[in-house]
């Protein structure tokens, strides 16, 4: 499997999986409707865990974008690697959530809530605030990547810039911590790939009366996710032994 | 212990504890009565756990037709072997299921609802939409044996097409993700035998108006999870290295 | 520390932990009042993993008169330390219910209903029914011995009875696993000093207005852990090569 | 990364995600909101996995003065180290909260009710009664600490007194174990530094009609972690042979 199938798959197995516990939580007559944020939580860490399984070898599971151009800007991944890592997250984050739908589709059909609907897909604010939930994403994301430095750095004497299988559990829990602690303002995107991907997803899929895509939200999970990324690698060396 | 007697009592326990979840979760008067989805999903991740801790040594662990037949389309196993796992398969679930509800019987004679007992036993649709629920029942079937490929690829350079001891927590954490994020169409059975032992115990056992065995839907969760499952062998093996 | 001390201090610990949880769950005015099953199932299961990590490596982390006594019909500990061990978890479940009582304090002052109150202490059967209820007891300490023995296997070469500190978790889902999906008969006991213990405390601590500590029960969860676990010896020995 | 900054950002994220589970589940709007018990123990408790994995090498992820003093009190742990510890705990507690506040900003404007913003900064009493509150967090904070030390007994051969990262999930697994058991008292401080420094940020920050900070409570979580983390070093060095 190349890189790029790695990539893909992994982050199409994150959507299927995460967006998929989004619908089994929200849309009509799911056995899991209404079952709380703690199956919420629990569904998108183990789809990261699941996915990191099944694209680590391949690729080393970074299945976000903010992930791959973090990696780069701390020098432990190949900026000439990065194109490439991001177009396959995306298209294989659309195609996941296109899979979600085809997975839950009689519930799709059934449900007549356009903000459920477009939830199952995307994130967007508890309370719509532009700047607090830019610093949301930006503060719940530099926390995720710190940690995956902190996960790799050991683990990765060989490989720089890769997350391993045995990696899978830990970096899981990590997502699982963030969706628990700061999941409540801006429901956790730290992702750019699972929020633009699904939300191309809702904007193309035949639902009917699946209203608009709130496009105007749109860059808050893309760009507050790559510079809270960022700061978590200019952080992570600035605290490098000299 | 053989083989054979390593799935018997695997799927048995596998059964025994998964049927047992569902039962705590629905029927009159358990000290788990409507305690959510979260229940249900950990009860039978953990149920997973369990089952290949105790079989693995003797038999790899498989505890499911799909996974038994997809590991021999990879080539990871022996056809020769295929019907004996089968059969073992088969009649633990049916003793699992007798044995869960032997353990719950007053709350079985106290349950007046058909469809709740039924439900302790075999899965059903949320919305009933036979080709929808095929569909579901591929996709979160090609997951788990995608997943358990990737799993048992680097444990099992020297008996592949075997889960070991160690591979516990992986495989049960996977079972937990596609419960969460894939069960709420149909029960996730993701396991021909977990579906249709249960259901044949169901028409079998002395249980006082328990009504129909539902047959109309019983070979969605055993072909659904058949073709799932070879479909993911063939993804794995289109995507090995030349 | 000798086994003494480490099966005392180990199950002091347990049950510390698991009726705390109880009181946790169930008494006025705490703050995981209702929380549910989850946290239940969840908080004696972490109990285990803790207790087993402190007796691990003084006694072996019996911390159950089942496992010790099932061990020892296996041929896998010796018959003469069975008494002190014994000796040592009554006296730990004794204390550990003590210092939960004193850990809950103001909420056992507040509470009014003598039911949660014991509830707290020992096990009771959800649907008084005495034959079901011990066959209840029986299968889920059967489950559990049989898992502990094949846990216990492959680690246990240089030291055969014994749990290690890396047994701590496996066994802590497994005992998660049991709730999650027996528990909801009689509250799997599924350990005799678990339940006799804590009861014995119940008799002795100056709670106003207690109630009876329900002697006519006391029985279930003593004997049917007993004969489970040895059935489960029998059967491990039946499926052993040669 | 000096010893000093891995307690300060170790802490700093330990209280971040930690105060971020109490906002989550207690402030106006969020998507957690009355997600109960097992959210905030989970949230807890992954909060530390988080934190210790990101402080081990640094500092040996002590995260609390309770477990500096008692390692330095079991003899594990240098007393000339022990000020720069707690200074570092105290200004990273303070520093994490602030960082809650930022990130659920929105949600404090939002929340009227003076008790929940406190409470998602600082513990208190589910029942007042001090000198009950106080033995409730001298009990919680002796389990913790003995845990820890028998945690860091095998693996602190080489570095006595010092969490590794594989310490990350036994240490965090304790935690769930003692806020789902303990915590329903006092709210499981267990740590002066995550009482203390939020409750100093909850002084210090500009929140709208906060109200007072309960500093006649704020002895108790600071006092009896420290006396129950010494109490356990005292019980460990009584138990260790010879």
């Amino acid at each position: 499997m190349t890189p790029f199938l790695g990539e893909f798959l992994g982050t199409a197995v994150l959507i299927l999986l995460g967006c998929g516990v989004n619908a089994n939580t929200s849309l009509k007559h799911t056995y899991g409707l209404q079952s709380g944020w703690i199956v919420t939580t629990f569904g998108w860490a183990m789809a990261v865990f699941v996915a990191v399984f099944i694209s680590a070898e391949a690729s080393g599971a970074h299945i976000n974008p903010a992930v791959t151009v973090s990696l780069a800007a701390a020098g432990k991944f190949s900026w000439a690697l990065v194109p490439s890592y991001l177009l396959a997250q995306l298209l294989g984050a659309i195609c996941g959530a296109g899979l979600t739908w085809l997975h839950y589709r009689p519930h799709y059909a059934a449900e007549e809530n356009q903000g459920t609907i477009l939830g199952t897909f995307a994130t967007g604010p508890a309370i719509p605030a532009m700047p607090s939930n830019f610093i949301s994403e930006v503060i719940g994301t530099f926390a995720l990547v710190l940690a995956v430095l902190y996960i790799t750095g050991p683990v990765f004497g060989d490989s720089p810039g890769k997350l391993g299988a045995l990696d899978a559990l830990p970096v899981a829990l990590v997502v699982l911590a963030l969706g628990l602690s700061l999941g409540g303002t801006t429901g956790y995107a730290i992702n750019p790939a699972r929020d633009l991907g699904p939300r191309i997803a809702h904007a193309l899929l035949p639902i009917p009366g699946k209203g608009g895509s709130n496009w105007g939200y749109a860059w808050v999970p893309v760009v507050g996710p790559l510079v809270g990324g960022c700061l978590a690698a200019l952080a992570w060396l600035a605290l490098q032994p000299g």
